[in-house]
């Protein structure tokens, strides 16, 4: 038996072992699907969503506007656009048992622990949920980019110990976040910063959130399941933590003056980076080029913590470039100077991840419409390297 | 740009065309990862739990040895044994706030998304979670396949408008399920053919749901997060739903006499056949042939609907074998006989899929245990298909 399951990976994927078929780990290099969402073009260091470049998009659109290009495929008409951005904010509020989740675990869980099942919860107070129609599963797509950026302001409020708070129909998306989370206005600068963000961290082709999603879609479940599975999947410090794990890194660093001196050892010690090197990107990740010039304009930062946070990773970021980037291609990814940004806009850590879900929900969605319309069930194959036709042994009988 | 892209794709994957690189679809016959857990040999009809072949478990032992089998990769002896049951009775307990979950959802939601939910919520009330060592990710695991247990019995008690209870210390896993979902302890008949279908459903390779796990955990999140994505993943009528809507055909045959009309009419027709057909299996699938002789020996049940349904099921099976097995590939799975079996039990067909996370939960964490000790992101690629370097128009002049 086992030399037919060899025949099986040899034959299909022409490899010359008879041992073993090959193994792809992680499955890097290997395509799954086409997709029309996104190209990651990691060797000249571009990304693009629905074809336009992430510079295009960061300079002249809105987080709501590049929710609707990921979802239709097309920028939207003013009509199209207004009709959207208003379901967007007449969406955001939370069925009361959802609130009581998030108030039941807010302080007992971690916060990605809490939104995945708050997410997972608006299943039972969503009307759409059994219709997989594109036009249903639109509207749970707006609902759910409305609701998930809900639910984490709310996370953080209970956090804080503060109450739930509606979002105000005045205010944008990014607008809405920020008041939502502090309970006031925040300045416009602050809005526009976080607009930013949320567009730079809005789609990213197939990493594995979004592959999770995917996935778990892919068994014709519904959306609601699929963006569990792909937040259940960011969580984890290789994908969505790294943020707030670089963050981390600079707070220890304390010091710019000791920036050099800890990275220099770290880097002898073989310790990981954090926010440096991705799977795709080879090159400078065109996200981080974006937010350094407004990390540059934070340098002259009313708050002492954030200038010297910003100091820290402009000079980290400079002798990693030197060491890593131009000898063994490792490169500051998004996530190197994503901390000192949130926390100019006063965004606790725990949030980071929570945030880039919020961020993250319309290319997880714009993915998965995309994806059920030629479905295939997504079921790759382990090869079995242990013992087989073992003999079962009476229980009295075993040492 | 794009060719760059391409020559990545085609380097690696050794395809002639220049303009594409291969890509497959479902990653059908890509092999991901080495794993000691299970061996499923579609070719010849054959499946070992950790080298023991499938009839020989399913003949000699129990669900709560098959499942310190498939954490442990041993058969316990009788010490190791006794400790492991007694654990899953211990924590088959449900915090309250879990308890309240259920009941808010379980009139309104799938019983899968308030599965989903409520194992998702437990992780607040696990101080584990956020210890990565094995040995606490197996006490993790226990809770997990312990408490999944509750909550589903626990959905089918409050969607019959019953009230939760606890599970008795003196019955087995099976008989506490069947315990907690009826309020009364069942004949130790169905608690044994219980027993069986959870042990034959307890682990199969990496399929969607185990492979959804396996996404979300190798970014080092933890087990909570990935059995929630792999619960999911289940949700969806190509993978977990597939014994509801055989038995839903069943039950639309009706009538034994009816059987061949309807499943000739529905192959003519080019329907499909739920319950027949694997991505893997290319012969009778081996859980299948286990399942068919307690359901000829139902054949004399009591109950006339479970004689009913009985018989149309073998007869569709022999119409079915003849017509698409011997000449198509196309033969019966596990997902075709469980219905009637179930049915015979006194589970409704709501309950099935999730029944079948109550029994994959030991794969599932088996898989995840094992794969963490030698760790690798996945995350393979999509080929993007859309256009590139799109003029972005501002929205006035947009039609």
């Amino acid at each position: 038996m086992l030399v037919i399951n060899l025949s099986v990976g040899t034959e299909k994927r022409g490899h010359l072992s008879v041992d073993e078929p090959t193994i792809n780990l992680g499955l890097e290099g290997i395509y799954f699907t086409k997709s029309e969402v996104c190209k990651l073009d990691g060797i000249n260091g571009r990304l693009y969503y629905r074809g336009y470049p992430i510079e295009t998009l960061s300079k002249n659109s809105n987080f709501e506007e590049v929710c609707y290009l990921l979802l239709y495929g097309k920028l939207p008409n003013e009509e199209e656009f207004n009709i959207f951005a208003s379901a967007l904010k007449s969406e955001s509020e939370l069925p009361e048992q959802v609130i009581s989740i998030i108030k039941d675990m807010s302080n007992k869980a971690h916060p990605m622990d809490t939104l995945r099942t708050a997410v997972s919860a608006l299943s039972a107070y969503d009307n759409d949920v059994p219709d997989s129609s594109i036009d249903a599963n639109m509207r749970k797509s707006v609902r759910l980019i409305a609701k998930t950026c809900s639910i984490v302001a709310t996370i953080g409020r209970f956090r804080n110990g503060e109450s739930y708070i509606r979002s105000k129909p005045n205010l944008s998306f990014a607008g809405n976040f920020l008041y939502m989370l502090n309970g006031s206005r925040q300045s416009q600068q602050n809005e526009k910063i976080l607009d930013i963000m949320l567009m730079l961290h809005a789609e990213h082709s197939s990493n594995a959130s979004t592959f999770s999603t995917l996935v778990a879609g892919a068994t014709l479940s519904d959306i609601h399941a699929a963006v569990t599975s792909g937040i259940a999947t960011l969580k984890g410090p290789l994908h969505g933590g790294a943020d707030e794990a670089a963050l981390a890194m600079m707070r220890a660093i304390g010091r710019p003056d000791n920036t050099e001196e800890y990275i220099e050892s770290a880097l002898e010690g073989k310790k990981r980076i954090m926010g440096f090197g991705h799977r795709v990107y080879k090159t400078y990740d065109p996200r981080a080029r974006i937010i350094k010039v407004y990390l540059e304009s934070m340098q002259d930062s009313s708050s002492e913590e954030v200038r010297n946070l910003t100091s820290i990773a402009l000079r980290a970021e400079k002798l990693m470039v030197d060491k890593l980037g131009k000898t063994k291609g490792i490169w500051p990814n998004v996530d190197f100077f994503s901390g000192p940004v949130y926390t100019a806009l006063g965004i606790p850590g725990y949030l980071f991840t929570p945030l880039f879900a919020v961020s993250r929900m319309p290319g997880w969605c714009a993915h998965m419409i995309e994806y059920w319309k030629s479905n295939r069930l997504i079921r790759p194959l382990e090869y079995y390297s242990g013992p087989i036709d073992l003999e079962y042994i009476p229980m009295e009988n075993r040492s």
